[in-house]
């Protein structure tokens, strides 16, 4: 069943530490079917080196495990709901990576300093507000989701335009329209975090890029006018 | 004698220079044979790439070598006075690893400051008080490990739960059930100290997680209660 | 057409992840040949792994493509803009690296603060001045050039003694003879730049080094009385 | 002529690379032969990947080169006048490795902060003075090493106990009993150099390690009381 997708979502872990994005077992990729709308995921806490794509976990969107002998990753929660509101998203990865971590944990945006950035990312890639004590006492993984959903209505963010956000005191997801674009997205938010990092530290008082420059660079990769790749603009 | 043992004492050993760790000869692992009470431990040293199963040695935990024909790490009497007190210890590695050396350096507890932490350790990675000159000139290596029982004891930190620590001036110490587990640890310490630095740099006021989001975090992997992996809750 | 050119090319963009100067299909290496006055350059949007030489593409100074299949690169007016100003430019390269494009961000030239940097630059490495939104709107990457040779003029920088320029919230372009020394000077950039920070973090009032060390250093490689390597001063 | 010795510098000057403490030709590496007193030292700008033994340069301390097709590394009358003052050194290495450097370029000891540093170097690695205008265009490699031993004087440095230091705006020098010894001193004080920094923007106030805890980690591993490894107090 979904062999083929099993086999794309199996990669796209194991491309987590291979890029640098993941250590131990934290971190985890799924991808929805476009036909069936089963979502097919990392099982929980299985190391990356022992992985086949025959133990990939196979839910429904309610969660119920269609196929699989492993406990699916205890955030399948946090992906399902966002696969539910977001039918544009075909893919999702959660890792720890540290310098988005560390953005993370100091609860603030990455703004958008430059190209790097904008090339991916349309704006800031935002950091979502923390989880009340309730929140976290009750749904926790379903409440994460539904707190970044909360920001990106808030913002008015097109979830393909900014692929990415921050979870308070917590971690990094990033998404895509599969699960390779999505890991791809979390190498690029990996990257761009350092970089703005790097920036503050050596001008304290950097402000962001120029929207002009950030529109230019989006737009020059993505959307009806691209002329970045070969593929565009055809 | 202790064959098994002496093996995984090995690996473990052999793990901190592939984990970034340790560079050199600087580190060691122990673990104690549960049912002699005997210590295995790496001999002092000797480089990394030649050791071999058979050149590890076993002591008493009074220090007394039992067999092997190299003398112990020159640390043998910080980890046997952790075995001693602390029966629930099963591994030992100490380390120099740099980003928690530097806080180590710098003398201060790595604050919990999100969830990459907890989902490993239940409270800030305390930094053990400066020992006084007596306690250099005298029995330095003992006391080095009776500075940290008594950081342990007054803050009334449970050692399976808080499983690392820094020495002041000096470098960490991480534990764990067995020598795998306690390496283990010792990665995860790193890799928390790094970003915990990171985090600073970029909102130097950033204030340690919320108390919800570190019980739910820490819980959600140990415990009766835990949820992550495949084990748990079984 | 062209042949060992295009193996040049293709080698020197080989050499940039391998390098750690680019991620994924950001960057890009180009060459003039001396004869034709053609350049060759990298098709956009590539990936690294799966180029060959005569995916290469080659372009008349006006930019039309003269052979290949492929589109060149989206920075290709920039290069031509170069090539057609500085003839004494053989080679060019563009990156994001991390730690020069960190600096980029910032706006800030890197400054001469040590011998490492005066090997290869006779002076800072300029941050170019922003684009302006009309800039941007209109010939984006031939205007990138021009500001760039504003700079050059404006500051009175002789090309081959600091072959290397900041672009505001953008990143980095080197150049050389050939492009193998304008991957070399990338590669030069990046570490400057690295060490750069890590001295305004030591030491954030740090001045830039004494004009007599900037001048032995760079004259003791460079110029007719240099006498570093084998070929100097014979 | 001195094959093995040979032998052993190029080994040497292929460790560093392999260290992370050079790229492209920067640093060098030396060793003085006990009986007939020649130094071997790397020739000047030869790519690491293609030296051989047969291309070490043997000078005797004036600086005539005895044997070799090659020109002796620039760096080499800093060597020699090493060797000519301390006849306890048998091996000395150059680098710009980054973290060093950048302490070199701002202009500042490494202060002494923890075990890792004191269980290598008994005291702060010196940063030498900058050299006067007239000790730069004068025989500027020669004064680099007299700017040096002018250090090491005035500190009443044992140049053994603390075999490393900074030049100001430059980089590093190391050195030992031989090259290997003195390589190791180079990576050591990279690695010193770097956990240093992370201390200081961890806790900008921080203070040295107590002088306590300094001659204890030094003399563990040094002189006649020493008992770490497997050599020491036999």
């Amino acid at each position: 069943m979904l062999t083929a997708l099993k086999e794309a979502v199996l990669q796209a872990n194991l491309e987590l530490p291979r890029q640098g994005l993941v250590k131990y077992t934290w971190g985890n990729v799924s991808a929805r079917d476009e036909e069936t709308g089963f979502v097919v995921i990392k099982p929980s806490g299985i190391p990356y080196e022992a992985m086949r794509a025959e133990d990939m976990v196979v839910c429904d969107l309610s969660g119920k495990v269609v196929e699989g002998r492993w406990r699916p990753s205890s955030d399948t929660p946090t992906h399902l709901i966002l696969y539910k509101t977001f039918p544009e998203i075909g893919g999702i990865v959660h890792t720890h990576s540290p310098e988005a971590t560390a953005w993370a944990q100091a609860g603030m945006d990455i703004p958008l300093y430059g190209t790097t950035h904008a090339d991916h990312f349309a704006g800031p890639v935002p950091c979502a507000r923390p989880l009340t004590d309730e929140e976290i006492a009750g749904e926790y993984e379903l409440n994460t989701g539904l707190v970044m959903i909360q920001t990106i209505r808030e913002r008015g963010i097109n979830v393909l335009h900014v692929p990415a956000m921050l979870c308070f005191s917590h971690g990094a997801f990033a998404w895509g329209r599969d699960s390779a674009q999505a890991v791809t997205n979390a190498g690029v938010l990996e990257e761009v975090a350092k970089i703005a990092l790097k920036t503050r530290l050596i001008h304290p008082g950097v402000q962001p890029a120029a929207d002009a420059i950030r529109d230019k660079h989006f737009l020059r990769k993505h959307g009806v006018n691209a002329y970045y790749g070969q593929e565009a603009a055809k």
